[in-house]
């Protein structure tokens, strides 16, 4: 029996069965053809996508006619301001920066500083305006090319977005608002209305250009909903319909679907020292080894469900040999749980050291990147 | 029996009962006594207030309290842009001048130029930016004063608007505006979340000024309902209650109860040229004169269904005195119909020779009044 899972923009509990989600929200799962094809302008791939990590796609083929045909796209992605970043978030702007390095393109990335405000009871916007900057390090931190990079802000570039908002609201309606977010009677009108100023990115270039740019936005899964919305709206406007690449989601330390601030011991913050890591991982992270070390040698391990060796998979080993190495030794019992996670504890540190150092210079950079 | 009537923000129709309205939407007629308190701070009484023609209220003893505490209000009032401005408009900005001119205050003038495009299916944003420009004109034209008067424009000003209509939008739920403006659910997001950026004015001096200011709001008695729903929320953010002073319509040309630019027969524009004045007052204003000049000599006129004796009382007869005569003179049949009319006509191009030279000149102005 399946258990049962869910998946919105707010909310992702269960066990998350992502080739039931990619029906369910009618994506396409991402084709070795497509990867090929990426792969003629990249050169390389990155491991995301060789390891389905970032795993499917609305009409990236489109995206890539275009193009080829020297009509270039512009990356749009966001994050909705409300507490610190944690490795999970780290994840779909990891991807976002390789795209902006391959196709030197332009990132947009939206702060929707009043989406949490309006979901949270006693989340004040003073909070989240705190947590726009803070958050802002880490995107910086990534490495995102302040010249083609450009942050907005809801609250504060509401000038240029709420008119555009409307433009978008007009065309969508409480029943497709209720039926696709499960909004009810007792909803605040402002969440009803935020899908609108989500949607605003994906054509704000193509606004202050005055002319039609492809868009494509690397988010994971669980946003897709607010875009499955928007792409009717889009050529009802006059503008292209977005491509998207979704990918999935880094589990949280005790192996639920989504890392989430919401169980602090479930998550490594960007901001975490090399000790917090340590006994995060240690204490916490979710185990696919056996309960005794001679159990362990004698049964072997099981990678797929282990977490270290999911953060490995999915953000730290980018090494394909090493990660094949690790899960075979993992899963014959030649390398414990013990090595597994000191392994990817050292790969964290090493990791969060040069970002941390990073996120510190950010501080002087902020400016440079605000629109 | 009664005739059925209703009144929202977008939709005036049938033999409004201003009395049953009052009832239903829960305010107090103006009392003897508090035009006698209005007057103490004013020496005079505008002609509307004595007429009733601005006849029912919100907390206006509240704001008089205060007002004599030092505690001084500052006026909003608003216009959605989207056409030409008709003499019914012009009613409750006139009232809005006086209340500037004797109380001494700021007035903050709105003009949402999104809500009549989420509200109308034909309208474009272009077009009512178009019309913001010309209204202004017409408001300017009355003679605010610039260094008191601040002109608001929603997706202009959505930098500092957005915020504060979120913070009013997360206290407002779906239930409530469905009650009140009678949304369904394919009423579209825009519309849904529109009532909290027209909320936004009453408190933005407060916001702006990092202090509580009460605020007062002269308006046609159609737009109550936004304020009926924020007046719940404001006191939550920690803001004053707005009083608000509410005036009834001026009727169409034909007699119908709110004149309205969807008849262009049945509406005298601000543009209007003297002829186009007198030949829509001779050959569509609703008289209340007999059928022929014999009878009418005989029988007398009804100056309380004739259009133009209303005109005359609720603007353009300042002079009490000069109001009754013509009043008892319509009744007893000494005036005629052509008479009344040739009188209004008079009265109207003599109004309009003036606003339109003050018109013309406003358009070397706007940039004063804007924030």
């Amino acid at each position: 029996m399946e258990k049962e899972f869910k998946v919105t923009p707010w909310d992702v509990s269960g066990n998350v069965d992502y080739e039931k989600l990619i029906k369910e929200f009618g994506v396409e799962k991402i084709s070795d053809k497509l990867l090929e094809r990426i792969k003629k302008h990249t050169k390389d791939l990155h491991f995301m996508l060789k390891r389905k990590v970032v795993f499917s796609h609305r009409d990236m083929n489109w995206l890539l006619d275009e193009y080829e045909k020297k009509n270039k796209f512009f990356l749009y992605t966001g994050r909705a301001p409300s507490g610190p970043i944690h490795l999970g978030h780290l994840l779909p702007w990891i991807f976002c920066k390789w795209l902006q390095d391959k196709f030197d393109v332009e990132m947009w990335f939206q702060f929707p500083d009043e989406e949490k405000f309006l979901f949270k009871e006693d989340l004040t916007l003073e909070e989240t305006e705190k947590w726009t900057k803070e958050n802002m390090l880490d995107i910086i931190a990534l490495g995102f090319k302040p010249e083609k990079t450009k942050f907005i802000v809801d609250t504060k570039n509401a000038d240029l977005m709420y008119k555009e908002a409307c433009k978008i609201a007009k065309k969508i309606t409480f029943s497709t608002v209720k039926a696709t977010f499960g909004f009810e009677n007792d909803s605040n009108i402002g969440e009803i209305f935020y899908t609108s100023m989500q949607a605003v990115p994906a054509i704000l270039p193509s606004v202050l250009k005055k002319k039609n740019i492809p868009c494509l936005i690397p988010l994971g899964i669980d946003q897709d909903p607010h875009f499955r919305v928007a792409r009717d709206v889009y050529p009802k406007l006059g503008y292209y319909k977005p491509a998207i690449l979704h990918s999935i989601f880094l589990p949280s330390l005790k192996g639920d679907a989504k890392m989430s601030t919401s169980d602090e011991n479930s998550v490594i913050f960007t901001t975490d020292k090399p000790e917090d890591v340590k006994n995060k991982i240690n204490k916490y992270a979710f185990s696919g080894g056996q309960p005794t070390l001679e159990e362990h040698k004698k049964k072997g391990g099981n990678p797929d469900i282990d977490v270290c060796y999911q953060y490995l998979k999915m953000l730290f080993e980018e090494d394909d040999k090493k990660l094949e190495k690790i899960y075979h030794d993992y899963k014959s019992g030649k390398m414990t749980t013990g090595e597994i996670k000191n392994y990817t504890i050292e790969k964290i540190n090493a990791f969060l050291k040069e970002h941390q150092k990073r996120r510190e210079e950010a501080r002087k950079k902020i400016e440079k990147f605000l629109f």
